[in-house]
């Protein structure tokens, strides 16, 4: 993780982070472990928790829990596991909570804007919030801790959100929802947007899954990818990586999409573009990667091949219907091995597989994204992080979402090309005056799409 | 050209560009023809010239001439014809010039620009432009010809400023003039930026040069692509696209590059990023794609193997040092055909194969993007100059550089589909809003990079 | 052309033609005259024809000509035309025909087995042949031009095979006459099998249609590749080559086959297996490959899209229904460009786009394989007809097919590495017994597929 | 596995096997289970052992173990362990060894030959064999039991080569072995050559390979293929699964050959191809693919980059010299995890990491081939077993080597067709008569290469 490594050269020695205390919710795998390292070593004092209940690499968790006992992540966690853990990392004791989050999928961040909502409604009106006020069974866990929470201190979150600096998010998803909160006016801190980075976008979702997606199918199934039909349901980066890396291994790709940009790039390199329901009874392996809900349903389930594979590497299992899955009469669940999963229709007798129970199949059947390009995402993390940390005071940041600027992106690619034996050319300062750059850059306007 | 056609059903029939003068400068080609009906079609009067010496086919340009009488173009103009057609194109008589322009380079924009300093500056101190005191062969030529309209018209073109609602311009070098003019507060007119436009940057720059290129080489060397070491100067789309197609075409493709970002997305794809200097004297193929001048001097071409083949398809032909070339003591220029000249140095005896003189090799030695591609580019152009032209009295449009609003990139997307027989997937309205976006798009944020 | 620039290094000095006449039939290209020059410098004398009607490049046959007035070739000959220069270039005089042939195709050979039976015919029965006797409108051209023959000279073809020394035979199609005629007893001299050199068939058939097939397409319809759907019929070396270059270009590639291994093979690169029938209606490009013929018949061609492309780059034109495309009742023809036709059919009003009137559209639409990969195919032809001259009255071969040992293949191979930089890894002793191969090679067992 | 499933339903009726005793020496994975259990069901007794130390699946051993108490085999056994598994194998009891032989890689032949050799000098000279004759601690392991078995049974291998009808071997370096026996006159049994099937040969190796070396990679390292230059050292079918594996995943790769043919095959690929020396320090990820021995020696390990991975693909772990690395002086060995070992040479504190102990590493780290392309190869098997069987008392077979004839290799194909969804397109016999097949195959001669 070279970029990980050049951050502790360069600003190790200074220990910017000298009194920040950071939480983390983050996929706990033996990358975020030397993330975790590395904060430390420029000062700060961490606790993490997972962001995904199948992600964490036990060894990894035990070697930081090992140093540190503030590690909340184990491979397996229930649901309710999953958000006990996220409210300890989020715990710092009596003095509230953390200074800073590095957060992924953003659920540290919901939890302290859902549990700062019902406290100002039970200051307010005295009302607790009701778990069952809602169908969706990961919300009422939240719910249930917040209540739980709110009986012990009724000022839990609102403390906690008073002390933050300031959020560092690096999924689609998780920006997704700051912006929208930003939109309604309800976001409590500043967030930086690290997913847009084009060292994090670019990097981590196309190149991380066209590794990673391959990865999880063989160690999952050992199937044979060339000679068979894949469909990858969203051609954004991460489909684009899902779709370059089965049609490199020999799959025929089919996509689907609803832009008709991403559509029109598809079909530039040769794949099909047509939609689920045209061929859903031909297909051998799926693969979600949208980003949104209910994309493959059970009744899509129902008309699969025998022994189709089904999977997601987009974000939330909602992306499958597992919950239509789960409740079908007469499913049977036949454990393969963990994780991998065949669910058998009772009329059909034919079965699917599912990966990683429709989470993360990456994370769920592998090991997550090389470390290399970990080594980009997080150095954009850590590059956020100390920003964030350096402007506490100076109102620089409001409670607003930002991307960092292109000079720190463009550095990041910089600390990882050394690695790999590249030579960069060399502007003259006459050709960065014919082309208006400075010598040392940033090199492109703010809307290049690289 | 899907996207032309549909506007035609789309628009013809109520002829929005009635009264509209529009002046082209932008490649003589049979693509370019369908443009120009399709503007003629939907109610305008067109005059038209190429914007580069080379890329004109005579018999588009001859196909336009007959039906209008107001083509400026043919293959092979000196660069004073080249200057000359300009000028014929922007006249359209005492009224003044057009009112709207579509732009390719910005030579059209530049003309006008100069022309009006050059009548301010007269009408101020009586001076007429000074061809000599340039070094730029290029630049004597277009003060020339504003000096001598001066003697005629010395508001020329400050009528044409004045008449003009505003110019839309296709090219990254165009536009980066234009944001240019911008900055120092030059800028003489609204300009709206179809470059950027996804539909455009990233199908005519990436796709576009991934098939033109390797057809140029093709008809104008037959050369075996398969085996050859290539370089690839500039790894931007167009880049992009030259990689690609010459990786595919088995070449060994080493890229050099200015931009960390850049370069690290080469070696994602195996693509070795090295200085020319570092590699000089292995490579077969040479191509320029940057956008900057001075990338290949005549001292990096007396270094290279005997027949080694140098051409550019970024803009300008001072990619290439070609007046280094011109000028070597004792250098022997053995022109093989038409746009492909063989150069030989006196002292070693061996020689370089130039394409197109420096120039466009795409235009100059085949004949430009695809059909399909310039159908998507010149849609976005349509729709600009309809947007200008709707908005012309309105004030909307600043002396400002705009980009297209992202509804009306997807539909220049959409547009293309059916052809390709692509099916999208709709959205429901649940996972819209789950997702936050209108059902019918636009269906990503502004700074989404695809 | 690095191999055959390395016979005449090799060779030249010792003049091993010396005494031998050669007589060609091969398409008459630029790099043939390279082969030419090649065997004369190797002290041979050369009559030539070419062996397509539309392959010749009236340039490179010029340019022989000037130097040795036998060159019977021009681009565009009738079939009549064609079949004339045929035995043009047979006829050495009254001494009789060549002492050698270069075939490609087997014309040449198949002229003269036809007339040396007849001959024989008319000896023991007076009959002459009968042109009314074939439907094939070809096969009538040569039952007349040994008619008339014949009634000049009775012996004529007699004569000539019994000073000819053999035959080297280039292609798939010659070769499979040639094994036929061992089959059948009535070979008439020894024949090197050249296009089973590994040199010659997985580099001219696969490399070389690799390029050639694109070329072709883009020169005759500048049509883009990517997003289409494209049809190889046939998926042998030169299928497997169309496939690779349409599939990098971006298209969706579906192959036809009869062979279950060739078709698992395609399915193995994601390529799509399918029926012609199966698909007609969905493709934009149709390629045929397989040395066969009624693969394409007017009635497929009836249910295709308005303006699909229909190419052959197999062999004969018989791969497309062309007689019964022209004979079909109302159909209108409208020549775009040379070789390139738009054939509409009266009851649809839609037409498809027919390249080199169904011929073989690399040489009709473009230059053919580029230089590189016909000097591996060529030099297996000097090598080939090297051994037979030397061997003439050895005995060693007998009216049989014969292949070129692995070690002149291997030879063919090493001349060409140097010019791309390739630095072979040279075997121990130990090693080499190790693996029981001389250290020197030859590498590999007969039978190895490479 | 498509072919073992149609091999089942086609002759498990007729018991073809019926009294047949079989023994294989093959990779005891899961795929081999369902090839044990297919032989079974076709009614052959059956005694397995592994060919490879790290190669058995412990859960497809035990599962075969419980049916039938006659696997010995387990991962990771010593050489030892390795060597009296195979002789258990052989064992069939008094009465003589087994009928039949599955062999991959050779070593159930070569036992039972060295045996017989030991015996006939034995019974000649009272000789016993001397372990300490040899230098190779493996063929000393060889010897001894074989000297212990003499004690015993002085007529043991005798007796079992008198029992055997035949071998089938799959692997080049079993082939290899067996036409050196034939060519020596020394092999004592019938062998059919399943290896150059092109079922075989084309699949396995070539596909199968590049599944399985990115799986073995990322299983054991979790490295980012992407950006790294790898190393193949040989492009045979092996070799070229693995370099396109590694191109297309991104890396940039380096080919070393010896055959000048393979090495322009590189060339046309665009791979650079060089020596071992050239490079040996900017490798990230060296392979050997060679079935040669002393391709990668501890001088060139000393000289590689720290934590450059080096691994083996081809056959004996002999490719990578494992003797003198262990043996280097001051060496020290990390085991990461079991296969994986970092190996850190005293002076440099630098290390390498060896897979699988420098034998197969699909094997060792991943779980080999998958499924589908060892239906192939083992489809191969059965009916080459079938087909010894069967002839086994007409003669039909003398002691020498044989491949399969085609058109069992193309129904070996064809089983595998319809799983994929391809369809076949059927000659007429007007077409089969044209190019002078059989209308239902086989359709290519013998020396076609695919």
């Amino acid at each position: 993780m070279p970029g990980l490594m050049a951050c502790r050269t360069e600003f190790g020695p200074s220990q910017p982070f000298k009194g920040a205390k950071i939480t983390g919710s983050l996929h706990m795998t033996i990358q975020t472990a030397v993330l975790i390292e590395t904060l430390t070593a420029l000062g700060a004092e961490v606790r993490w928790c997972s962001c995904n209940i199948f992600s964490t690499q036990d060894h990894a968790a035990a070697a930081i829990a090992r140093d540190s006992r503030a590690v909340f992540a184990w491979k397996g966690e229930t649901l309710q596991e999953y958000w006990w853990c996220t409210e300890r990392a989020l715990d710092w004791g009596p003095g509230g909570g953390p200074d800073l989050i590095v957060d992924d999928g953003g659920d540290a961040t919901l939890l302290i804007h859902e549990g700062v909502k019902a406290e100002e409604e039970y200051a307010k009106s005295g009302k607790l919030p009701d778990p069952s006020s809602t169908d969706n069974a990961e919300f009422q866990l939240v719910l249930t801790i917040i209540r739980d929470g709110l009986k012990t201190d009724p000022l839990k979150y609102t403390k906690m959100k008073e002390r933050l600096v300031g959020v560092s998010e690096e999924t689609t998803t998780g920006v997704k929802r700051l912006y929208q909160m930003q939109a309604n006016g309800t976001l409590l801190f500043p967030a930086i947007n690290v997913n847009d980075s084009v060292t994090k976008s670019k990097f981590d979702n196309l190149y991380g899954c066209r590794h990673s997606l391959p990865d999880g199918l063989m160690r999952a199934t050992d199937v044979m990818i060339a000679g068979k039909v894949a469909l990858v349901a969203g051609y954004g980066d991460v489909g684009k990586g899902c779709a370059a890396a089965l049609k490199q291994a020999g799959a025929r790709v089919i996509v689907t999409e609803i832009d008709p940009i991403c559509a029109l790039q598809a079909t530039m390199e040769g794949l099909q573009v047509l939609t689920l329901e045209d061929v859903v009874s031909d297909v051998d392996i799926f693969v979600t990667t949208t980003g949104n809900k209910d994309i493959i349903m059970v009744d899509h389930m129902r008309k699969m091949k025998n022994n189709a594979i089904v999977c997601n590497i987009g974000h939330f299992d909602n992306e499958i219907d597992m919950l239509g899955l789960e409740t079908f009469p007469g499913v049977k669940r036949i454990t393969i091995k963990p994780q991998t999963d065949r669910w058998v229709f009772p009329d059909t007798n034919s079965g699917i597989i599912v990966l990683a129970e429709g989470r993360l199949m990456n994370l769920g059947c592998a090991t997550g994204h090389p470390s290399f390009v970990m080594s980009c995402s997080f150095t954009n993390q850590v590059i956020a992080q100390l920003e964030l940390w350096k402007e506490k005071s100076t109102g620089k940041y409001e409670k607003k979402v930002y991307v960092l600027p292109k000079h720190l992106d463009e550095k990041v690619a910089a600390l990882h090309l050394g690695k790999l034996g590249a030579r960069l050319t060399k502007l003259s300062k006459d050709q960065a005056d014919y082309i208006s750059v400075p010598v040392e850059g940033p090199y492109k306007p703010p809307h290049y799409r690289y």
